[in-house]
């Protein structure tokens, strides 16, 4: 089954405390598109870039599998540009510079061939063009996985909220998580998203883990503890790429399966802050996924007997 | 097997946001010894309170099978008195007032028929009181458990220093383990921790969960998500009660063994900050304690297979 994934291209200036960098490639539909080539090959690309952006940053993605027929290249025109700064923690950072770019006009284009996805994976984007690329389906993909953050709460919330009717899951941080909902506990956060519209919502905590929430049901994966988290940039995008992959790749999007689907999702998220932007994203095999996989596997697992 | 707890009998005036207490029975020795009293009855206290401090209360503990044989009443003394006022995030709180009271001049005395104890449990104390206790026990305990708290890093460092060499299970939280070994990743504290003595070192995260260390393995144990938290005091007194008892109980202090352990202190903890002070402890049973334990199984369980 084809994953359709809509989101930046672009690039970023990253500083953190173990180093810098100069422009190197990111943006949330690359870091879901990598992540997700580990798991299927049906991967169909919607997004926008200048004719500054590298071809072999597309080729490497066409190696990987994902289908850039929608990757819309801009004559004359620049990509999309972030810097940030990270704190000690990792947890927290200063957006250094935003050029918005061709991400000002973006008008997303749905080929043909991508008609007939039965996931979709909208990445964080304007809400309004999120819209768009839904109105734009013929029909509506089985699964639809929604990331998005605290900046459009504060200036598209009406657009956000009519979304969040339009979609299955979402995936959002704890801070946007009671931002949305007014609710400082995540419980009751949760049970407040979930009467907005989505069937399935993920909370992600960083280095403390993620939360699915789905009816009265919750589960928890751990982030697996590291040495060093050395750029936690596209974490939360490699975390979805992985996650909604899964489903694709097994067809199946029950409670039960997204469990697992999670937990692969954090996988591939420990991947990605071991170096800087999607460097690791493009070097893993399957066979250290799967001791990752192992890793967590080891790391939360018990027996216990009471008598 | 037989546990000895050291540790304050107090009282506790606290606010939260849901409302506030006059003075209520608290104390690191209580929690401890109300949690592990729901898995072995051969619980031996040593503590200290004054004449103020109210029969019934022992009796309460009594009843919970607690060998009250080493709690000092002083006569004409007041005992120890703590008040705090929780923030928003329940994880930050002020101490209102400190009144050491018998604190100031403990000594702690071990009845004879304490000194066949197989289990130590260290309340968070002075660190050279916790040293005496450990001097003044004739044969080393299997086991000895420590908690303490930065105070003690700050105006005692030293004695804790020297103390960690003689325990094998350390419970610090978070924060404290990046004091003790200014290190911001948890991992490389746990590494250099493990290295200043003890065997097993558990990071309490509070809302985000404990992690167990020994040698290169590590353990995730999640905390529940609850609803609300009504009053997290005597969480981590609490938590290590129920940790220290299921070792005593089973009599298996095994790292494999540790992983429940520390699912059944989790588990205890969730109970307690339900309520103000100790009054949760008091009133739940084992079956409520087996169906928080299959909380933590559902919330964790993944079965997962990569192809």
């Amino acid at each position: 089954m084809s994953l359709l994934v809509i989101g930046t291209v672009a690039f970023d200036a990253i500083e953190t405390p173990f180093g810098k960098t100069d422009k190197i490639v990111g943006g949330a539909a690359t870091f879901i598109s990598l992540a997700a080539s580990y798991f299927t090959k049906k991967i169909n690309l919607v997004s926008v870039v200048g004719d500054d952006f590298p071809t072999d940053a597309i080729d490497m993605l066409k190696k990987r599998g994902v289908n850039t027929a929608g990757l819309q290249i801009k004559e004359g025109e620049k990509t999309f540009f972030w810097s940030g700064r990270y704190h000690n923690d990792m947890n927290s950072r200063d957006t250094l510079d935003t050029q918005l770019n061709v991400l000002a006009t973006f008008d997303p284009e749905i080929p043909q061939e991508y008609q007939d996805c039965s996931f979709l994976m909208l990445g964080n984007l304007a809400p309004a063009v999120q819209h768009q690329v839904l109105d734009r389906l013929h029909t509506r993909p089985k699964l639809v996985v929604l990331d998005t953050m605290n900046f459009w709460m504060d200036i598209a919330l009406p657009e956000l909220t009519s979304l969040l009717k339009r979609v299955d899951v979402l995936t959002i941080n704890d801070e946007e998580a009671r931002q949305l909902s007014k609710e400082y506990s995540l419980v009751k956060a949760a049970q407040k998203i979930l009467a907005m519209g989505p069937k399935y919502l993920i909370i992600k905590k960083g280095e403390h883990g993620a939360l699915l929430f789905h009816g009265n049901e919750v589960f928890f994966a751990p982030a697996l503890p590291l040495e060093e988290v050395f750029d936690p940039t596209g974490a939360g995008d490699t975390f979805a790429g992985g996650f909604v992959a899964h489903l694709a790749k097994t067809k199946d999007y029950s409670f039960e399966n997204m469990k697992s689907a999670i937990i692969l999702g954090s996988a591939m998220a420990s991947f990605c802050v071991e170096k800087f932007g999607t460097q690791r994203l493009t070097e893993i095999n399957m066979e250290e996924i799967k001791q990752r996989v192992q890793s967590f596997v080891s790391l939360v697992n018990f027996e216990i007997e009471l008598v």
